[in-house]
This record gives structure tokens, C-alpha cells and sequence, in this order.
């Protein structure tokens, strides 16, 4: 057995050992200040990527610290093997996937919730408060009721499969969650369109009702849902004694920005009886946006909303969030109290409810405060604007596209995302996808921009996908002029060395 | 439509608008490490826990901010009404639920991290690769092989409910993801002892298994699972047909941090073909520890281990992990890949393999940047020596209680978690609960030591757990010597004023 009395003659702690240690690592402090605020301050002349090298690669395959390292030893570390390969959100050329910017304020925020250190999930603290505010202004940003609930998550897929799992214990009441899906009477389905984020189908695998629990409905040349198709599904899926529980309406297609049809979805979810989830990880933030507000205006009135404020409100990650209209509902999929979470009317285990009977998590951090003081700093109208000039530049980029003979526009541009590709009428389509998978990797090998892709009908395309509040006009300017600069020295080189280098028609 | 050229002519960024602005921005900076600082370095003689004010509840009620502030002012808004109020975890007799300390480098890794920013999932950058490493290192901490698989996730529950459902899964094969569980030919049933964290319930409800699919176990005095029972529950539960799938073992049960025996579940779970999942919160790391290591070796050998970095290993919240024996099974259970993520050879798309097949999010922050720069700072050597630290305290503490007369021990302590009260012949049980509950409240309400709470067999216990690295000998001494002086106050206020304060046998 362990000799106690032995042990407690050194104690030790993981804190600076001595004041003058502590000034050290105070010292270090205010140095990555320095190099982070150099970095962002110049973020505009560095390249968007740069490709990790081998010694980099091998730095970090290095076995488990046996012995301590100088902190200062360790920060060296970092700069060297680590800052200098971003993955390159913070660029104003970064357009790739939908991910947001963050600001420098945000990351002070981030260092200030890491030092103060709560698990934000229990108790009477700052912490609990604040993140009820934050809820509480999301909930005016989305024009949800204040006795709406809603939750801080991770981000957009956490936000999506915590309100499948509301639903369907919704759905099947106490069943559901007492006695699990066998014990109901039929097969539980939820409807989305083939354009839905991946996150829906892994929600309903996850909570137990299996990919095939997933109706995916066709949807229209603009990449919208097709409502006739939805109802005919809904009827015959009836007719064959399923249950249907949900539908799932995106609010911003992750391929091409297209907004489902929502007051058309509401009707049809009423005249059901189902729940009504939204998926706007970026797309729900342009209700903020005068010219998208009728469109997006039955948000108010969904079941449930998942939006990102790590995508289009630039936060730094993590932070999305989840609102439930029925808080009821909400409460009833996850409240336990185990002795061990009693609440008690004074002291640190009072205060509000359980912030673990929303949810997943009982190990939560601070993510609340950046949000908190990001929209001080701003105020929502800022963000009204960043959100709005967003979409002007995808619309300056479409239209840039289509004056541009090289370039071919592939899909409608709804919101904020652009997908185009070089073309050459002398190549077949796998020709014209290879060149183009070509031209995305050099543009982004050469540090220029970072669209990411996309397969539209089996057509390659460079996606760009707008949630950045460093790019201006003259950056989409470039990633024309690249793209077009890129198609054409492949295409001189491909014609000189002949199918070497890419298979011509 | 929105009027993109119009738009354009003003564009603006949520960053400082001008170098002066930049310069003012950084000054922040540097002025809220010196307050982190000073907060962290004299974190001692601040209370424990100060209970929020209305005032600062009020403030926290204001409506969505519409016009923006000055950075300098939010930062007073959050030193006057935030930081005054913390969680406490940060302090040395912080000792409630099971909550980490968090160091001053892990704070200042997290501003590196927010500053850099990455969505940590997919791509070719070095957070991914700083994650494969952290996740390598992890494995050698619990000895586990290098061939196995693992993902770093916001903590405990979420390590655990990702185990489920990938035992589940395994269990299942591609019935259960693909179909659900509606298409299996039985129930799926999972074994725990009653003393599992509530995550467990949690888990088998989320995954649409129901709470009813757990198993609870009784216990034997030491609150171990009874081996005997669990046996018993098996044979009826395959002789009624249903399926049991997983065995979930408690490494450090959350009230009295009780370890189920590892070797037998082990031998039960091969000879029923079942999956054996470790629930190691933070009682896993207690296999660092010499005194520890044999009765913990099996770890080497479950199917899974969960296990949480914010806990025992001191990282800022919020950071846990998943280590899965079996890699094919746990990239069964979560890998999707969509148009919109296909891997490419060369550019940011190309890389390691995107950490979204292996879990629930496809948003992640880069949690594993503090994990890497704390570990290399300490070395492991040194968590060792901290962890074994923090059970000798637990082990002093038990020793004090046990001479100390007005005190009781209300369960074995077998790693770092202390069960006792207050007591007195005078009392029936529900007066010395009624008092024991008023005692922890003061000793919160007072600011001196925030342990928490549970009940044993119906007996409320403060509860003592230890997984701080600020905590010295004699803040044990603070606690035992306060707890009777508050006991004995609240009593002979009682016995003044009869049983207006609480009820009297």
C-alpha cells in the first residue's frame, strides 16, 4: 500500500516552483501575445497553406515526455513545428468547407475562459449566467421565444444529432428513451433532402434508428428540396405502417448554399404532426440579413435550429448552438440527478439547473464567454453587415465567373457559396475533373487561395465558400485570375506532352 | 435581390480597423495575461467560492448588445461581473465532483490554439498531426498498442456514449447503423454496477438502446460490482433471449472512487464474447501510480477505455479521450464520406485521414494543442508523482478523519476520494443529513473548501475528491478542523434555539 506520511514530505505542484518561475512563465505569456498578434496582424502577406514537412512530420511522431521541458523549450517547439503550418481559416483567402475566421478578441476570450477553467456545466457561478445570456441572445438572433431552451455545443454536428435525439424521444414519449426503439411499434423515419450534411444520416445511425431511417428526398435544379417528392414519401412510407417523426430542412445546403423551402416544409410538418429541425449551420445567420429575412422568417416557428457561431458569427472554435421551442421536450431527453449532481440551496451546488439536462455533455467548457464578448465588441449589427457583405462577394464572384469565358458557373448561387470549374471544350468529363482537381491543388500548393470541392452531378467543382471577414473584393479577383493563370499552364503543358499529364479527348 | 457593387464600396473586418487599433488590441492582450496572472499566482488567499451578486445577475440580463463597445470595456464588464465569481477549480481546496486544477501553460496553449484556429478534423496541417501524436501518447500512457485507435473528445460522457455506440455497432455489425435497432433479433443489454456514472444511462438512451438496456449490478461494501450477481444477471438475460453486448467496468466510481476487479470482468467478458469498455474518468490515470499498476494492468487488455485529460492530468477544460483496442471497429461505426470531403493527394485536402470517421463532430477545436505543450512541459514523470500525491492527501485525509472524533468515515477510500460527516448521537438520520448538508453549504458559503456531496444508503456524505495539484497537507487540515467548527456551531445554535434550525431527535 502506498506510505502516505512518506509521500507528503515533497509535495510538489504542476505551477511554477518559485516567484521567479512564475515571472518566467508570465514572460512567455506576453511573448505569444506577441506572436500571435504578429501573426494575425500580417496574416494577409503569409501563404494560405503551407505543405507540412517531413521534418515536421517527424518532430511530431516523437514517443511520450518522460522528463520535463523548459516551457520556453516547448514554445520554441510550437513556433517551429507547428504555427508555420496552419490549417488556414484565419486567411482571407481561406474559403474551403464552411469555416469561420475567428478575431483576435476571441482569442484573448479563449485564454481568459481556459485560465478561469470551470466545467460550465453545474453550480453557482459566473460561467452558468453568462451562458444563459448567450442562449438568450441567440434566441433573439434566431426571433426563437425567451422559453425557448437551446444549448452551447461543439458545433454544427453536435447541434444536429441533439436534436434528432429530442425529436424522436418527442416522438415516442417515454418509450423511446425508458425502453428503447424496439419497443415501439413501427420504424421511426425523418425526411431531408440528398443534398443534407452528412451529420443528419450519421444522427440517425447514432441514436439507434440506422442510415436507412433517413428518407432522402430528391430535390429540384436549384437544389432545393422537391416537395411533391417529400409528400409522396410521407404518404406511401404511412401507407406502410413506418412513423414518421421528422423533417430536417437546410438552411443553406453545405454543396451550394440552397435554402430549403421553409414555410412549405412548416405546413407540411403540421399537417403531419412532426417535428420541424433546421439545419442552418451558416445559413440560419443570414436572417440577420434584410434581403433573406421573408425567407428565412418561418425560422421562428421550427421545432428546432442548429447554427454554427464558429462559421458565420466568427467565433474562434468551438461554438455552435442548438434551440429547442419546446422546452419540455428538450428537458425530457436528457434531465437525470444522480446523488452526486443534488442541487442544494445555497452555497457552490446551487444556482441554475443542470446545464447536463440539455444534453450530452457533464464536462463543458467556458466556449460561452468568446461569444459573450464578441457580441459586445460588435454588436449585432456589425455582424449584420459582415454577413451581408459575405454574400455580395459571392454574388461579385459569380458574376465575375460568368464574364469570364475560362470559367463555368455550376450551380445557382443562393447565398454565400460558388461552385465553378475551368472548362475546355476539347476534354470529356473525367478530363475536365481531373484538370480542375488540379487546379484546386495548385492553387491551394501555392499558397493562393483555399476553395475547397464539391462533385455536382458528377461534375467536379471549386467551391467557395464564403464566411470570411478578412476577404475583400480584390481577393476573389485573384482566385479568378489563379484559376484561370493554373487551367491554362496545365492545359500548354498537357497539349505539349500529350497524355502524360492528363487524358485529352 | 442584395445589390452587390453598392455593398462592396464600404467593405469592412471584425478586426481593429487601424494599426492604432491593432496596437490597442495587443495592449489588451497583455493586460489580461498580467490579471490572468496575478489571479493564478495568488489564487491562495482568494475564497474558495464568492456567491454571485444580484448585481451581477442583473447585469447578465441585458438584451442582445445592437452597437458595438470598446474591447478595454468589455474586459471591465467581464473583471467586474465574471471574473469575481469563478467555479473555483482553480483553487487548492477546490475538491468538488471531479474537477481538474488546469496550470497557467494549458491556459496559454488554449490563446495559441483559438489564435491559430483550426477546425481540427480534416486537412493537411499540423493540428492533425499534433492530435496523432497526443492520441499516440495516450495510448502508451494506458498501454495500449500503437495499432489501436482513439479520439479526443470534450470529456467523459461523450468518451463514453462514443464507446457505446461503438460496441454497439461491433455488435451488430452493419445491421445496427445501416437498419437501427428495430431490424436486431433481440434486445441489446449492457451490464454496469449501480455505483456507474449516470453517462452510462445516458449513453444507452441516446444510441436508442433505453435506460432500461443497463444492467445495474448490485455492489459489494467496498461498492465494487458483485461479480456473482453479474453472472447470474447474464445466464437469466441469454436465457430469456435477449442480447447482452458490453460490459461496462468502473475505474474510480464517481461517489467513493471504488475500481471493479479488471482481470475477472475481463475473463467474464471473452468467455461471454462481449465487449469490455472502462469507464476510467479519471481513475484510469491512477495506472501511472506504482501502487496502482496491478491492479489496473488490465486496462492493457479492455476493448476500450475512456479517460479525461481535464481531470487527473490538470488540462484545462475542456479535454478527454477514447481509446478503442479494435481501429476497424471504430471507423465502422462513424466513417462517412461525402462529395464535399473526398481526400485529395496533394494540397490542404490532402493528409491524415479526417478524425470525423472516428466520432460524432465533424466541428473540432484543437484541444490537443494544450495536451502536447503540458505534457512536454511535465513529462509524465511528473503527473505520476502528482497523481500518487494527490492519493496519499486522500489517504492523510482518511487518516485525520478516523482520529478525529466528531467525524465519520462513510466508505473505504481506495484512491482519492474521501466520503465522511459530521456526527452525533443526538441525531436521527435525517437531522445529521440535514446538518451535514447545512455544514458543506457554510463551508461553500464561507469560502473555505468546496468538496460536494452524495448519498450513501441513504446518508448524505461531503465528499472529498482529489485530483488537484494545487492542494497541499495542510489544506486537508483546514478542511477537518473547519467541518467540526461549523458542526459544532450549527449545534449549539440548535440547542439554544430547540428545533427551529433543525429537527432534534
Amino acid at each position: 500500500m502506498l506510505n502516505f506520511q512518506e509521500l507528503l514530505a515533497n509535495e510538489e505542484t504542476l505551477d511554477p516552483a518559485t516567484p521567479n518561475d512564475w515571472d518566467s512563465m508570465r514572460r512567455l505569456g506576453h511573448e505569444m501575445v506577441e506572436t500571435m498578434f504578429d501573426l494575425l496582424q500580417n496574416i494577409r502577406s503569409e501563404p494560405v497553406w503551407t505543405k507540412p514537412t517531413d521534418t515536421m512530420k517527424q518532430f511530431l511522431q516523437t514517443p511520450l515526455p518522460v522528463e520535463p521541458q523548459n516551457p520556453y523549450a516547448v514554445f520554441n517547439d510550437f513556433c517551429d513545428h507547428i504555427l508555420p503550418f496552419p490549417k488556414g481559416n484565419i486567411h482571407p483567402r481561406f474559403w474551403g468547407w464552411v469555416q469561420g475566421t475567428g478575431t483576435p478578441l476571441g482569442m484573448l476570450a479563449d485564454m481568459l475562459a481556459s485560465g478561469m477553467n470551470p466545467n460550465n456545466t453545474i453550480g453557482d457561478h459566473s460561467a452558468m449566467y453568462v451562458e444563459q445570456q448567450v442562449l438568450s441572445w441567440c434566441k433573439e438572433m434566431m426571433g426563437f421565444p425567451a422559453e425557448a431552451s437551446g444549448i452551447l455545443v461543439s458545433g454544427g454536428s453536435m447541434a444536429n444529432i441533439t436534436a434528432i435525439i429530442v425529436a424522436r424521444n418527442a416522438f415516442g414519449e417515454k418509450l423511446a428513451r425508458q425502453q428503447g426503439l424496439k419497443a415501439l411499434s413501427g420504424q421511426l423515419l425523418m425526411y431531408t433532402s440528398v443534398e443534407a450534411h452528412m451529420c443528419i444520416q450519421k444522427a440517425a445511425e447514432i441514436c439507434g434508428l440506422g442510415a436507412d431511417a433517413v428518407r432522402k428526398v430528391p430535390v429540384n435544379a436549384d437544389y432545393r428540396i422537391n416537395l411533391d417528392a417529400l409528400k409522396q414519401m410521407l404518404t406511401d412510407d404511412r401507407a406502410a405502417g413506418h412513423l414518421p417523426f421528422c423533417i430536417v430542412a437546410n438552411v443553406g445546403t453545405v454543396n451550394t448554399g440552397a435554402i430549403d423551402p421553409l414555410d412549405e416544409l412548416l405546413a407540411i410538418a403540421r399537417a403531419e404532426g412532426i417535428w420541424l429541425h433546421a439545419d442552418g449551420a451558416f445559413g440560419a445567420l443570414a436572417k440577420l440579413v434584410p434581403e433573406y429575412s421573408e425567407q428565412l422568417r418561418a425560422l421562428e416557428d421550427v421545432d428546432s435550429v442548429a447554427f454554427d457561431l464558429h462559421k458565420w458569427m466568427s467565433m474562434n472554435y468551438e461554438v455552435g448552438c442548438l434551440l429547442i421551442r419546446n422546452a419540455e421536450a428538450h428537458r425530457s431527453a436528457f434531465a437525470v440527478m444522480p446523488n452526486y449532481l443534488l442541487a442544494h440551496e445555497r452555497g457552490l451546488a446551487a444556482g441554475p439547473e443542470s446545464i447536463t439536462n440539455y444534453g450530452m455533455e457533464l464536462s463543458r467548457g467556458f466556449k460561452a464567454l468568446k461569444v459573450w464578448m464578441s457580441l459586445k465588441e460588435h454588436g449585432i449589427e456589425k455582424y449584420r453587415r459582415i454577413i451581408r457583405q459575405n454574400i455580395a462577394q459571392a454574388l461579385y464572384l459569380e458574376d465575375l465567373i460568368l464574364t469570364t469565358p475560362e470559367l463555368e458557373l455550376l450551380a445557382p448561387v443562393p447565398m454565400n457559396i460558388v461552385c465553378y470549374r475551368f472548362c475546355s471544350d476539347h476534354l470529356n468529363l473525367e478530363a475536365v475533373n481531373t484538370l480542375n482537381k488540379e487546379i484546386l491543388m495548385r492553387l491551394h500548393e501555392e499558397g493562393i487561395a483555399t476553395p475547397s470541392y464539391t462533385l455536382l452531378e458528377g461534375r467536379y467543382a471549386i467551391r467557395m465558400a464564403n464566411v470570411n471577414h478578412r476577404s475583400v473584393k480584390e481577393d476573389f479577383d485573384v482566385l479568378v485570375r489563379e484559376t484561370v493563370r493554373i487551367g491554362k499552364e496545365i492545359l500548354a503543358v498537357a497539349s505539349t506532352k500529350g497524355a502524360t499529364v492528363m487524358p485529352m479527348v
